[in-house]
């Protein structure tokens, strides 16, 4: 529709056709107002029964709620108007009409839970809030790249139809690749870390990822869009600054540019983008901080991971988002380098936010004979491996990288209380559809 | 490392530490050169044996090939250094040493084919070729997302697991999701339609698709990177404007901001962004010209599908992009909508380059009894798609939309043999690693 003026762009003096969704009818007698709304605002049209064509009036006050249609007529101000400005109809057509029992309610007056919602996504993101996240959403996913960008990383795309998983594992989902038995990558780790040893050095991909992990919690995924990133020539500390400049980047663009949607969301005078820097806090110092908080009823000892309620006390401690270092070796995965001066600590870290972890990341082991040597003491077969071990005999530089899902950052950032408020249509233990 | 000095920017008068990989090693007998290699060019590094540390220079010139290696030392200008500067070395580091046989030869002296390349993407891609060519794809992306954005277009991620296949057939994937059958998917397609349906109105995604075509052929990948779009309130010829206008977005951006890399390529010289209109010829215009060049041995009648040689005849004929609009509807998906005063011919579209087919699209159907009829026509059992099928009975505005793969578009933008160049870790019917 060439000629189709937005809600939000009608002006007093114009005439214009507008097109949306019929969001409510208010009959008063003599006088009705159909409320139209469309991606960016409503605006009221206005039917006077005794002065209009009775098919018009007909086919405004038939329309169903939800269904869509076309106006055009003069726009006037008037103040009563919830937008201060109307719409007196000289031509409307309905152009899909809607069934008058819908299994969700768009105005949003009836509350629904959130499977029907997640069954009826195509309705739920028609209210504003569920649109304002996933507006939210794609911004972020701008501003991280922009920030990939100016920190010299290329754009890559890696397979997700893989031989042999990440960390093998039985947390892989099998797929039958032309009668051969294949898998769904349950993480770009061992691609990026293939692209840092070629002449591209530092590389991100943002891709969905596969975890067929049996957990069913507000906070995981079967299913996630991954923000990786990996880079050759630096170190564990130098990857946190990238990924804290990530983060920051993404706040600092949802503040600039979504202040409406966090308006929608009711949380726009809390929102901060976080300036300072986050606390960087060794494995040690954290169990000592959880500890002194005596939130937990069991101490935390040297080797312990972290629990949630752990992470919990210690994020309310801390008050904002810090990582987690140097931890012990042993609850790392074998491709994070350890200290060589201390094998029982690992160059691997945590981004965590107050409410969860975000990033996990570090210092990979570039040295061939320690790879070959993490991959038999994990228990698996390194032969698996060769197409990517092989590349470590060939000049791989030192590098580091992280990775973190969009879910999670939006989750976190908007304060959702279920990851899947974040995700379309979310993948999990049960649900496959839509 | 925070002090590291990309070879590109050493000046003469610097004290620096470049880091990369030994490119090549000339032992002039008194004096040799270690030419050393990063993601921005090349440096020459000087060793004058009697003059320096014996085991400076053992390190330097024992080095292999392709180890990488960082050099701190003075950049001093030499006028017959390749680069004009050359570094005398103060110290050097071997960070990774490269075995001495390489299985492909990153200097790109001793040619490799396709497929050890592809075995051997870490070495492959150091040579600035390849490296020019994904270099120029992530630019591509970055250039088409923001053309989306600046159509009002939003960013989406779509499920890649999914219970039904976009067009059901035996072209999918099948995965085992928790013990019960489901797919990869080959086409965002439905969810996207889903998308314009709601508040969001006008999306587009960036991301994997999978297709389980027993193709084996230069320009046919198994998993691809599809960049689609659609859009509410628009028809078929709008959906071409914001085709053809994210094409000219991706090759200005090219042309503008990756010289070097077209340079590297061998074609800055030819590349041309396009700047005039595409062509938009009808289905039965194209086959009248594609039959007047006489190229193919028998005329083409309607309801025939274009044949490639077709395709070519008529590229050739048009010379550069061009639509072929108004197609019959019997070769086009149910789910593109037909004119309603001739319903043999659909709203459907195709973008051409020369060499190929680069994308398909139209004006989708919206009218959910049209659409039921239309899954019935296809074989296909509307139940199963009815989490599909059942929106479009609250309100599915008119849209339309399309779909190309990134591979193409570069393989053609750079006139590139092979489909699998375009890539870094190709899927086709035997490649499954790495």
């Amino acid at each position: 529709m060439q000629d189709r003026t937005f809600t939000a762009d009608a002006e007093p003096g114009d005439h214009a056709t507008v097109a949306g969704w019929v969001h409510e009818i208010r009959d008063l007698g003599g006088i009705a107002f159909l409320i139209l709304r469309d991606k960016t605002g409503k605006i009221q049209v206005k039917f006077e029964k005794d002065e209009m064509d009775d098919d018009l009036v007909e086919t405004g006050l038939g329309a169903h709620r939800e269904s869509v249609v076309q106006v055009t007529g003069d726009v006037e101000e008037e103040e009563r108007a919830p937008t201060g400005v109307e719409v007196t109809p000289e031509s409307m057509q309905v152009l899909a009409d809607a069934d008058p029992e819908l299994p969700l309610d768009p105005s949003g007056k009836v509350d629904a839970d959130l499977s029907t919602r997640l069954d009826n996504r195509t309705l739920d993101a028609r209210k504003p809030e569920t649109k304002a996240v996933f507006e939210i959403r794609a911004e972020v996913l701008r501003a991280v790249r922009e920030y990939f960008r100016s920190v010299g990383s290329t754009e890559i795309n890696t397979p997700k139809i893989v031989a042999t998983g990440t960390e093998g594992g039985t947390e892989l989902f099998p797929v039958t690749y032309f009668g051969r038995e294949a898998f769904m990558n349950q993480s770009p780790q061992l691609f990026k870390q293939l692209m840092v040893g070629s002449g591209l050095e530092r590389v991100f991909e943002v891709g969905p990822i596969f975890r067929a992990e049996e957990h069913n919690t507000p906070r995981h995924l079967n299913e996630a869009t991954m923000i990786d990133f990996e880079s050759a020539f630096i170190d564990h500390e130098e990857a946190m600054d990238v990924c804290e400049g990530t983060l920051k980047a993404a706040y600092s663009a949802v503040e600039e540019h979504c202040q409406e949607e966090l308006e929608i969301l009711g949380i726009a005078d809390e929102f901060e983008a976080p300036t300072d820097d986050f606390p960087r806090l060794t494995y040690e110092e954290a169990i000592e901080r959880i500890n002194a908080t005596g939130e937990l009823d069991e101490q935390l000892v040297w080797g312990d991971d972290l629990p949630t309620e752990g992470e919990k006390a210690l994020g309310d401690d801390v008050g904002g988002h810090y990582f987690v270092t140097d931890w012990p070796s042993e609850i790392k995965p074998f491709y994070i380098q350890d200290y060589d001066d201390d094998p029982d600590l690992s160059k691997g870290f945590d981004l965590m936010h107050p409410r969860m972890e975000l990033v996990s990341g570090g210092q990979r082991e570039h040295r061939y004979d320690a790879l070959v040597e993490g991959f038999e003491q994990q228990g698996l077969d390194p032969d698996q491996f060769e197409y990517y071990t092989k590349m470590f005999r060939y000049g791989m530089p030192p590098h580091a990288g992280w990775a973190y899902g969009v879910e999670r950052l939006v989750m976190t950032m908007l304060d959702l209380d279920n990851i899947r408020e974040a995700v379309l249509f979310p993948r999990d233990r049960q649900r496959l559809s839509p």
